[in-house]
């Protein structure tokens, strides 16, 4: 694991690091100890390491005396994109402008985004783990669902795991094989995931203990107290 | 308001109450003032208003800065039971010896109860706002939701309500007219209720914020964990 840049603000130290060519970032309270608890993030489709979403979950687990860890996906952020990506982003962009259903290829995409992108999370993890040694959680939606239901998968150290906002489609016969605790967040008016296929999604987790979070509104509106929750959850699993 | 009785521990105040020949609990902070916000706790069925669920979520409620009251249901705690109330509990407790389905019964006795139970609810707010006047909600699972989603279709002065446990039969038409937030708990594996039941009953409100917690287990498996999310949703709607 090799640091290339540091920096801290407001009791966060924010350190970006590469794993291979992965460029990833790890967030602890700038007094932390090896033995934390660590979540790493997947962000979402089209976003990157350092997102909103990401900086701002990562300040939540960081207060709630967790490290947190993200990196980029294949394709996103400061990774080259390769041909095919191109051609996948090109078909989605057509898809919304048309109007067309955008579901069938953020699918297809999003799972072969995931064959490349989980073991880059597993050789992260392997290096994380020299720095970080506690127990392990995995927070993602939308994309970070369609890669970390396969990560889960064939993780073991993973602990617990927050997703959502995902179709069923391509990730039921992954998520059978999951038997850690989840908490699965989706839109009860998502305009583009039909609602019983995110049913479908969280009934497939073989986990005894998991919590569905339905909240009305469209895909774009989760509520904000949502990450607060997967906070919670990843105290009671993780600490 | 009849005051009958007092007491305090820990920083709670707890008064009994009667209104007409209804026996109520009023629980406050000790060093309570008149202008906080009110939950009024609907028990479960067979159970009463001092039962543990009842008392613990006071305990919670107050914590957190709200008045909490509970009254007995008709024909529960310390009322009397008419000889209906006799007959159908004869019906359930057979239907629960014999392992036949009780949903039936209880779906039609407890709709019976709510025509009695709301304007018992009603009369008691009433003299309730005369000690606490700020915003108010009401918190019942099981029987509580059977009695509250009428009582909450009635009545304006709640302002959110957290239900959950129950069937969607009776409850659905009554369900639409209900537009305040809503927290809604069921059970994923519940051996009562199938499943789609209370999908339908949380599909049924017309509340633009509701939202679904599902959580893995049997109709009496509830994580505890639950209560304190309904505290937290009381919190960001009542103050």
């Amino acid at each position: 694991m090799n640091f290339t840049a540091s920096t801290s603000y407001d009791g966060v130290l924010e350190r970006d690091f590469t794993v291979g060519d992965v460029p990833g970032v790890l967030w602890t309270p700038v007094n932390a100890t090896e033995h934390m608890p660590l979540v790493l993030l997947g962000h979402g489709g089209g976003r990157h390491k350092k997102a909103p979403a990401m900086t701002g979950r990562a300040r939540l687990l960081v207060d709630a005396g967790f490290a947190a860890a993200c990196i980029d996906a294949p394709g996103h952020g400061d990774r080259p994109r390769t041909a095919h990506d191109e051609r996948e982003i090109t078909l989605m962009q057509q898809a919304m402008a048309t109007g067309e259903p955008v579901g069938p290829i953020v699918v297809r995409y999003n799972a072969h985004l995931a064959e490349r992108a989980v073991p880059e999370w597993q050789a992260t993890l392997d290096a994380l783990q020299d720095v970080i040694d506690g127990p392990v959680g995995y927070f993602g939606l939308n994309m970070g669902t369609a890669i970390g239901v396969p990560l889960t998968a064939v993780e073991p150290r993973i602990a617990a795991a927050a997703f959502g906002l995902f179709w069923h489609d391509n990730l039921v016969e992954t998520a059978r094989k999951i038997t850690v605790p989840v908490e699965f967040a989706l839109q009860w008016d998502d305009e583009h995931i039909p609602r019983e296929s995110g049913l479908a999604l969280f009934d497939a987790f073989s986990s005894t203990q998991k919590s569905l979070h339905a909240n009305t509104g469209a895909h774009k509106e989760l509520p904000r107290f949502e990450a607060d929750s997967a906070v919670r959850f990843f105290v009671r699993h993780l600490m």
